[in-house]
């Protein structure tokens, strides 16, 4: 961490810095230009985080040098890291993923339905919310424990694996017997609590990043489940919030390589939720494969207009089918990519 | 509710919206002009917010006419509701109100010494933080129940009210034990559990909007605290994320007037987390005031450059007096203000 | 266009709307239901979209049934158009184009060089600027027609073509004597004047999407050049203003299909503005022409750790020779996926 | 300027670093600390600017020291400026100003109405648009010329002064010839030819803020002006465009003081743009009062359901009046309050 001073900071002012910095056991290293004095920190600058140097006068700016994660970071851990899903790998050079299923299961019947369509068209992992957050508390909050029954049965029929999000602490244990990840929703990216929770049980989490949250503070919140032992974690971009409304939000293809070259975890996009309407999913998703990402998770549904929720941007079985083929030509392509860009 | 049908709609694709219509048990006001075909809804509506209308063939947009929150909006309840804090009042014509604190209670002479500060400025509502969300695991993350004792002592000391976060449902019991007043943070607006459970104690709740919440959202997000009954809401806008890096937050004063016209509670605004720096502090807290606001909340500390979180935002004992001298001066205009504001 | 009610509104309110859309010799389609009164208006509705019924009393909202765009809008032009810039087809199924050069035009060795790399790499035009907009008055601004003299001799060495920015009507004669396509710059998306004077010159126009444009404002910029009779526009997506500071912008794949529904005219990504460091200008390149988007602008340089600008986004020759061999794998990747896409 | 390079930086790479700033001419002054090198460049550094510094192998990050800006900063002249337009003095200590007008002069009987009704509330400068850029080019654009004599015309005989909008550098000798202070509107501030043209008329310059523009660019763009001799610079804040859409803009008020912080120049406010909605535009203009602005610029019309333009967010007589009554009251409380605040 480095403190640079204004060009006329004076002397004193210089001296509080150093000062402080003293008063919790580091040293500095200190810079005087012509043009400015810098005072760079040697020793746990961890414990200078909170220290609001920035409000002291004559102090221009602070630059931290070192990430606030760790364990969540490519220099704690410079190899990539796969994902084991009770056999199935997510992450690392050639495990793909495709996530498929409806948002919000209804009913046995149709979370039945869903795993057919999705496995057929290659998804080896089952999607669908038991639990919704939605804006409204008069729509529909999800089947609870009823859905989970359903989806795990679905699952285990078309030996998938099951994701489902978890919301709170009060029901994580309940989720945790039925699900294979646990999904973190984009309004939980920062409910820290939560994040511990889930990293102590050591179960893959699928960490969606927030309705606005920063490349940085998603890295963070990693950090928060990995600090409990959890080396699990999957990044899940799905769009940022914007000023556009062509699309419900922006999906952030460029977060896919930012993330594999600040952390080790796969990261996986959801066009589905990153566009918002049916008719751009497919080639989003397409484009995210592109961009690098270890696989997808998308919405599917059997009758999309009669969906209790995200029916606009569920894809029936012939679109999906015909998506998925897609997929595949573009999975081939990114191998052939991928030894191209080794060679330099 | 209406349904705009693109103009080369077929009959086919009109029908098949009046179908899904008819299938709730709703009518269909059905217009059909030169240009377009609207179809209107008749009967429950809130029945079909989740129907994916704009996922149709054929569909252009659909419109809401009502809002999805009724308790918390302006129609539902004409004049505007005073939140009683045991006696305090807030919201209402004449009632400004002032919190201040500390970011994170760090100490009982230091929570001591807020309150002492706080009151003698003005404050009535003493805030701090006993649980503290932050960024990185790594940071200094609450007293705890520690903290809640200190600041119940010093509130008590000095005849003030508590207002203090709570994070999640599990500590809820024990913050409520301690506070009056209940704060949602920023990260947990749409944390819909704990919205929820915060509704039921049936104590006044200061809502932050969140980091990139839109007003829309906001106003739901208090729809599910007043669903359960508890109609103590008070807003707290605190500034939203935007391309701008001047400031840490953009605080939008336009959410008061905005928030005023569409509902019933009080709205106060926090202008320390909105700028992030304390000299830009004041001249927002004046200007707050004068954008129609209830009252603020702001943060003090003895000695910011020893805080241990947010000093860098947080007034001294001697800025933070000044600016309560120019705030006493602006609610006594307001007073004016609102008189000739009556006029028209 | 549509104006619809408030449901408490008055008899005498929705008459003032009524008479207000027949004093400009329109007619009314009125739908009185329960919930809420309709006005839909018949005959040349242009006239009205700067009648201010969102300002009248007992007005809810107004909606726009028809686009402001026109000769822009797919609707006037079912089928996607090629622009031919002298034999040198962009946009429709099979027409992938590359353009490559320095962000300026530094001397005539250094652009020469450019050529001769961009050339061996695939592309066919050539990028440079020899008018460059600066934030800063101090920095370098470019070599003007100097610049324009070096662009057109390297290209016509290595028979490409040439594109280059033009920043005001006064040096458009000048830069249209050199270029083969003008380019509009993100700061002047919004330039109506020059968009005008660009339209009537004929010439293939590349207009980029502005710092914060919307796609509704950016199809309507290219209406401006449209309507002097100009049917040689081209889209370019550069990455839009965001939160997010990992990345210079957040390049909005999303666009291209969005583009490509709404309008016929072809769009391309420049994934150098988009993203702003080197390293993630070849996934997000790869993820561009993956979209969808028929072609892509990207800069390189020689020698980027001397180049006057840019230079911390400019690929080195080995850098950018590696990437147009992934492009080439996309391209054909792409042509597969169109069929696939077909089949539905 | 330094830069900052990663920890495991190797000599190589330093060295690179080094070599290059020493080819500018400049020195450099090196702290190798145990995390990590500093390298702080002593001499022009306005020449590294454009050094892709951040390109290089083993850079973690540059900071800038100064600002790009120079005439227009605190630094450069320490007290306020206070523009004079003809003897209208803006900026200081007590010179609040209140420009009023309509949107677009639609003839001479509505601007000498418009006059009328300004003057009477207090305005001394009229404003009014005779070229308007428009979204779409079909909507009306302005009367040009003759709509110039008419505001002149209008402003006379009321004896105030005038400010109207120059879109381009073709008709600003034009405009120069009618207005007291030019106007540059938001999709231009970084027209950087029409900022060089406008700097060397030494008129007055009301420099809007950009739909997205920081305050930073917008700084720079000031120093476009300044750069020409001219320092009669007049800041607007206007809105910035974030996400959220209950208001057109978002009326960024802390703009207000972080401007005054950073430059000498006034700033003023624009409330019509800000919320684009006349119900909410006199609270934000009060507010916009308080947050220390030196004045406002506001829509005003004789009937805003019959304007061309711009009449959702235009006041009628009786509600500017009644604004103007409350401006004044916080005109008196705001130099009270600048009292209290220089005791500190």
């Amino acid at each position: 961490m480095i403190v640079i001073m204004k060009q006329n900071a004076t002397k004193e002012q210089v001296n509080a810095v150093i000062k402080r910095v003293k008063e919790e056991g580091l040293e500095v290293h200190l810079s005087e230009g012509k043009e400015q004095t810098i005072i760079g920190l040697v020793g746990d600058t961890e414990k200078m985080i909170d220290v609001p140097f920035r409000g002291f006068d004559g102090v221009s700016d602070t630059v931290r040098i070192t990430s606030s994660y760790k364990l969540t970071s490519r220099e704690f851990h410079p190899t990539d890291t796969v994902v084991d899903v009770d056999g199935l790998k997510i992450g690392g050079e050639e495990n793909f993923v495709t996530m498929a299923g409806p948002c919000s299961i209804e009913g046995l019947d149709q979370i039945m339905e869903c795993a057919r369509i999705a496995k057929a068209g290659g998804a080896t992992v089952l999607r669908g919310g038991a639990f919704k957050p939605r804006t409204s508390p008069y729509a529909f909050q999800g089947l609870e424990e009823e859905g989970l029954k359903y989806i795990r049965q679905a699952a285990d029929k078309f030996d998938m694996k099951v994701i489902t999000e978890v919301m709170d602490e009060a029901n994580l244990e309940l989720v945790a017997k039925y699900t294979d990840i646990l999904q973190i929703g984009a309004r939980n990216m920062q409910n820290f609590k939560l994040l511990t929770a889930v990293g102590k049980t050591g179960l893959p989490v699928a960490l969606k990043r927030g309705i606005s949250g920063t490349i940085d503070e998603w890295l963070n919140a990693a950090e928060y489940i990995a600090a409990q032992g959890n080396q699990k974690v999957i990044f899940v971009e799905r769009g940022i919030r914007t000023y556009e409304t062509a699309t419900r939000n922006t999906l952030d293809l460029s977060a896919v390589p930012v993330i594999q070259k600040l952390s080790h975890f796969p990261i996986i996009v959801d066009p589905s939720h990153g566009v918002g309407v049916w008719d751009y999913v497919t080639p989003m998703a397409v484009a995210g494969i592109a961009s690098g990402a270890s696989g997808m998770i998308v919405e599917i549904h059997p009758n999309p207009s009669q969906a209790w929720s995200d029916g606009q941007q569920s894809l029936n079985e012939k679109r999906y089918m015909n998506m998925m083929e897609q997929i595949h030509v573009m999975e081939k392509a990114m191998k052939e990519v991928k030894l191209i860009r080794e060679k330099i």
